[in-house]
């Protein structure tokens, strides 16, 4: 390649970028012959001078590139790769993957580590003891063609200029930009084939979106990389402005959406797990939206959505125990501090990165990549927005390692709580489906 | 200091930086405790976003603060500091400092090394036998209050973010920032007490600034931040839209300012060093333009500039004689081969740059910081724009170290000179004085 700066200068210059100037700044940085120094300054200009949709499918197509690619389509039902782009409470994958299982749905997905605020689905499954995420792509097949899901560790050779460059755009303040996000969020998606891609795309005070207008912004952009690509997908841009379920951690996420399947729990958490396998029946089926509706939360009412858990923990080497009794085999804090409100008043508001972060300094999160995380702690908080509340009641529990972790950790979840006295509209659950 | 992250962000997002930020960022990353890639990211942001004049003089601030600070004022006359930003042919300063001298004011510069297609003074200087540039302060200060000037190499201590950041910016495509170019100039001459600061801010196809408005932006953001350190200076902004001088090369440089020196070479070269220390008198003396004008054209008539020039020289270490006969002490080229005009017709345009970087390649100066130069290569091309040329008549010679070099450079300077047939004026020498 010519000198690469001059593709930085282009982009600095507000030209359109080539497919091939893309292609090859990505694979000589992927390899180390461009340097960190010269990359930034590309990041930069990508992210105040634009990438197009054509220059942001050239530069996904450069980071797909840069690795393996995977096929887990033909495998008799059509399978589906379900994306959250990650906020607090958000356990729609582990509830999604049997349910959608249960309706005849084939789900195969690879996901990465939690980071920051957001928790992560490899963690969560961790937590169930013997769980293995490490599955080789001929073990997620086989185990998807038998149990019907599996979810499993991407490999550090799927998309490695992803992993480069998500990291260097953390360490140089250009990771807010529609275009990179798209490119990241979809290159993963795209090396990985399947029948259907369902994108949760979040917005509000615990997302990267803060805005369901910014949020559908990247939907947008991520479809028409789908569609660029030739890939059939689907995205909703959906509430984050308060934590979605109620648990915060790893084993009492597990917990919480064992609550769920068992019929126990309803509420937003369930509803978009059901509003998601409803829609991927009616892309893959062409089922009615009605139909799906009434097939998917009938697979959790039966039972067959536990089922099809259970079966996913033990094919992946768990404790399938954890399906019929969660805390008999999940790791438990040594600590569980009850969280009680402070004032009388119906909840206005909720700084849920704020909640997510606090989990995190309890131990169940991480602050850097390759940090060690803590299955047992986290938090539990039940309000959502428009709720009322009574000083002195339960509103949730914090499971913690020690009484100052705890008092910590309970004192900013309820600084991040905005009670009012007027009655508060709840926010719609789903903004919009792209 | 807080994540160097926010900085970045913030000037990404827009937002002004304050004084302790800028300070903040530089100190740390001249201190090697900021990332080049955070840094990168840092100049591409304040190119795109631009910063302003109260930002552009904070910056500065935090680079001067970065080193030491030297003073030659009080040195019974007053001392000016003479600045350009790179051209080529551009030998004034080896008549400016003597020709100053010669009427009355004292010339204390520092100067670096040539880099790319413009040449340096220091490079030139040292074509000279025997002539020492790494002058300390103290014998800077006496040699200017006994000879009347010094040109010196500046320390590597004065302005160390300076040499970092403009390496980094080089590497990064983030060179062309009028508010980084402003301080990168001005960090130097602010750290250097003078009494009057003169910039040559140069424009057109051999400048760093191709057209006259972003020079005189430049200069007007130089002036302001001389102002807003309550220094005294002046500036006009160049004709470069073709070499200054007949001679692109070092010892060249040198036998062409001690031709204009005797009165034996006319021309632009001669006329620009004449109008700046015309323009130095003016604003130290207080002197009419006309008085000024004609006691600096007087003393290169009289011999007093050239008396001054063989007293620096001598002072330094140089040998004297260089005054007097230069070729008898200058280092020659094996080879000097006649350049031959073309065609028939008028000189209109000329790539100035190209010929700067055709004598690189002779060896005459840097591609990278570091290199060694060659002091006895070079090119002398004598037609300016508006001049008649004749094909077959020579118009200029190339000095090179063998026949291949020779012809590849007489090719390169060819093309670079644009033949019309009709009348074509010439471009002015001063577009405009601030």
């Amino acid at each position: 390649m010519d000198d690469p700066r001059a593709i930085v200068a282009a982009k600095r210059d507000g030209r359109e970028l080539s497919d091939g100037e893309l292609e090859g700044f990505v694979r000589d940085y992927t390899r180390g012959e461009i340097s960190d120094a010269l990359a930034a300054a590309f990041l930069m200009a990508c992210l105040l001078r634009g990438l197009d949709e054509r220059e942001t499918l050239g530069l996904t197509r450069a980071m797909v590139g840069s690795g393996d690619t995977i096929s887990f389509s033909g495998l008799g039902s059509p399978t589906v790769d379900k994306h959250s782009t990650g906020g607090v409470a958000d356990g729609v994958t582990l509830l999604f993957a049997p349910l959608a299982a249960a309706v005849g749905l084939a789900v195969a997905k690879l996901s990465g580590r939690g980071l920051g605020h957001t928790g992560g689905t490899l963690d969560k499954l961790a937590s169930i003891p013997g769980l293995r995420t490490d599955l080789t792509s001929e073990e997620i097949r086989s185990q998807v063609a038998e149990v019907g899901c599996a979810v499993a560790a991407q490999s550090p050779n799927l998309v490695p200029a992803d992993g480069v460059l998500y990291a260097l755009r953390d360490a140089t303040a250009t990771v807010p930009s529609i275009p990179l996000i798209a490119a990241s969020v979809m290159s993963k998606k795209l090396a990985v084939e399947t029948d259907l891609i369902v994108l949760d795309v979040k917005a509000g005070s615990g997302a990267f979106m803060k805005t369901p207008d910014e949020a559908r912004e990247l939907a947008e952009r991520c479809l028409a990389l789908a569609v660029g690509w030739g890939r059939n997908a689907s995205a909703a841009v959906t509430d984050m402005s308060q934590p979605l379920g109620e648990a915060v951690g790893n084993a009492l996420d597990v917990a919480e959406a064992v609550s769920i399947l068992r019929g126990e729990q309803g509420g937003r958490l369930r509803e978009l797990a059901v509003l998601f396998a409803a829609g991927a029946l009616e892309r893959t089926r062409g089922m009615s939206g009605e139909d799906a509706l009434g097939q998917a939360a009938a697979a959790i009412d039966d039972g067959t959505a536990l089922d099809r858990f259970r079966a996913m923990v033990q094919a992946q080497g768990g404790d399938p125990r954890v399906a019929d009794d969660p805390w008999s085999v999940l790791p438990k804090a040594p600590l569980r501090e009850p969280l009680l409100a402070e004032r009388d008043g119906v909840l206005a508001a909720v700084r849920a990165e704020e909640i997510g972060l606090a989990a995190v300094a309890l131990g169940a999160g991480r602050v850097r990549k390759g940090d060690s995380v803590d299955p047992a702690v986290g938090i539990v908080v039940r309000p959502k927005i428009g709720d009322r509340l009574t000083s002195g009641d339960p509103i949730g529990e914090i499971h913690a390692r020690d009484r100052d972790a705890a008092a910590e950790a309970g004192r900013r979840v309820l600084a991040a709580m905005d009670v009012a006295d007027g009655p508060v509209d709840p926010p719609p659950l789903v903004h919009v489906w792209i």
